[in-house]
């Protein structure tokens, strides 16, 4: 069955100390709700993505808090909490699209949530992503780890630090024209190169921000999207792939396996080329992240990621505008509400909504990692 | 699609300190991989339940971690990790059920894994599946919430605390004849009644123990179980249903209303009554919690769940035996394995496989709860 998005809503992204968790993810259900006109008892089930309520609030049971405190209890509405560290929002999108592309609910919502930055160890939190044995116990946490990629990147393919800075500086030139982004101010290459180091050639301005947020989607079957809305985007593809957690156990620490996988199982149940997209957010966890995602989603061939953004082409205006957002450098990175937050922008960016930042697009791409690649979601949706 | 579970594995329960996170799910989902014959590589797709591998052991993204250690990251696997505090086995075998309903997936693995032992505050983690910011933070943990419900339940019914121990003495005795189980001895009501309050009116032998395990089941569509299997075990449905997280915003604290939608729903689907089931798998995690599934379940009226105790209803031999594994109680409660442990029960008491506990049975149902009841799965299988 065709599957659609009808309804977006995302809370601002950003140190949000003054809302709670349960306040958050509210506020982007009602918005998504109200953006479709329908009310929440029409929801057939939930799906949220949250990476670590456990460690960032002491909160498991993710999922009957939301249901409770959206009302949706009260209809004993199905609620279930999907992790996939930072992924967990694509994931949850993904089984959302499923229980719907299956005949087996109408109408779903699909949410992500994360209150990161009321947790004393944040930092700490988020390396729960990589393997905790095998990585983080001996010293690799998650800079440490894309620090490895990027070095090895720069040594076999020539990226320079200043590609890096690139990337970020774009992302923050976009976001100024995102309402809900985080930090809506431009860079410049200087100011990444003149950042302090986290994990050498990593610096601040090289990592994406701790964020809280909440982003919020409904999902519906062609017939009833028809119905409710005039600006249906449909989902052409959502696909999953697996890797290895740990990157000692990759054959090649360039490329992301799984990315590659998942993106050409859309590319193919789409029946779309990468060179068909008109417009992508990807997972830039990291500014590395995003020159890999250029290369293993097919935008450039590998180890010419960094070519891209050298010349422009993936600036609005350019040949495949990457994270108009913002992306997770300048949007935030509300860990398990990225993935959905993606698909926010991308649904307004097919809809024409999506103000000075509006790129031309019919198709449009969304790339949600967790951890160093060990999950990987992809998702093609046009309008 | 017709679904049939065509393999089960599961670990010894309980205090597993020699055996760590990644060994257990290995032991389990190897046993029932080749409980049916098949090669990891045949596998669609990996849903885990877990409650709180960020708390329990410093780990998300535990997916992921599954996939690689079991070696199915190498074929890209999408792996799906599913928390519902300790209705999280359950819910994975819902997701894992639907994907194989709808098409999507011929052959899925559901796993359940937690190590809870190894944790400094196992109880503190077992209590965030209730509300954090309304309940626990003011004083209110897992057992006395239960206890609550308890007391209501003794004032408005007249259950006593005999009825209570009586559930505690069956589930040890029916524990000895399972050789996975965590506690395998018997126990008497002056036992029960004699051992330390923990909130009263529940003792210590009213609550599930702390418990690692780990326990897996293969799913197929019915084509490739019949082909596979000589005794494929038939999902004849599989229901989840929500509640209010905090006790506080229930109208009825003797009802759990999500148990009750969940197993309506589930018998309609099946097409059975609840005097048709010929055995269970319940969730007691307290005591009290056995005899409200009784009367929410509709295996007795409500208010009479403890005469179906008292007079030996739910033995193995009587009306409706419930929990021959165990239980929670004396099988152990290994949170996240639970609900696939389980279906595990149920496959080898509906294959003829359960040795000195066996029950005769046609049907059976699994009831799988979260917290104290935001969330339930409930599970009908048929030989």
């Amino acid at each position: 069955m065709r599957v659609a998005v009808i309804g977006v809503g995302c809370t601002e992204f950003g140190e949000l100390w003054e809302k709670s968790f349960r306040s958050i993810f509210l506020e982007a259900g009602i918005e998504a709700l109200m953006d479709c006109g329908i009310e929440g008892k029409e929801i057939g089930a939930i799906y949220v993505g949250n990476m670590s309520g456990g460690k960032f609030i002491d909160q498991e049971h993710i999922a009957a808090l939301i249901a409770d405190h959206a009302g949706l209890a009260e209809f004993g509405i199905p609620a279930v909490r999907v992790e996939n560290a930072d992924a967990s929002g694509g994931s949850a999108f993904r089984q959302a699209f499923m229980a719907v592309a299956s005949g087996m609910h109408d109408i779903v919502i699909a949410a992500g949530v994360e209150k990161v930055t009321d947790s004393v160890d944040p930092m700490g939190v988020l390396s729960t992503s990589v393997d905790q044995e095998w990585e983080r116990f001996v010293g690799a946490n998650l800079p440490a780890l894309y620090a490895i990629i990027a070095r090895r990147h720069m040594h076999e393919f020539g990226t320079t630090e200043e590609d890096l800075a690139r990337v970020a500086v774009k992302n923050h030139k976009n976001a100024v024209h995102n309402p809900k982004a985080q930090f809506r101010r431009e860079i410049r290459v200087e100011d990444v190169l003149s950042s302090e180091v986290v994990a050498d050639p990593l610096r601040v301005l090289d990592c994406a921000p701790l964020s809280d947020g909440a982003s919020a989607v409904i999902l519906a079957n062609e017939e009833i999207a028809r119905k409710l809305c005039d600006t249906p985007v449909f989902v052409e593809a959502c696909t999953q792939a697996s890797d290895y957690l740990a990157l000692q156990c990759r054959k090649d620490l360039l490329t992301m396996k799984a990315v590659v996988k998942a993106s050409k199982e859309a590319y193919r149940i789409a029946k779309l080329e990468p060179k068909q997209i008109d417009v992508a957010e990807v997972h830039d966890s990291f500014t590395i992240a995003e020159i890999l995602a250029y290369e293993d989603l097919g935008f450039a061939k590998k180890g010419e990621g960094a070519k891209l953004i050298r010349e422009g082409e993936t600036e609005i205006g350019g040949k495949i505008p990457v994270n108009p957002s913002g992306g997770l450098k300048a949007c935030g990175h509300a860990v398990g509400a990225t993935g959905i937050r993606q698909i926010v922008e991308l649904v307004l960016q097919l809809r024409g909504e999506a103000g000075k930042r509006q790129v031309d697009a019919e198709k449009a791409l969304a790339l949600n990692v967790g951890g160093t690649g060990a999950t990987a979601v992809v998702t093609i949706l046009s309008r």
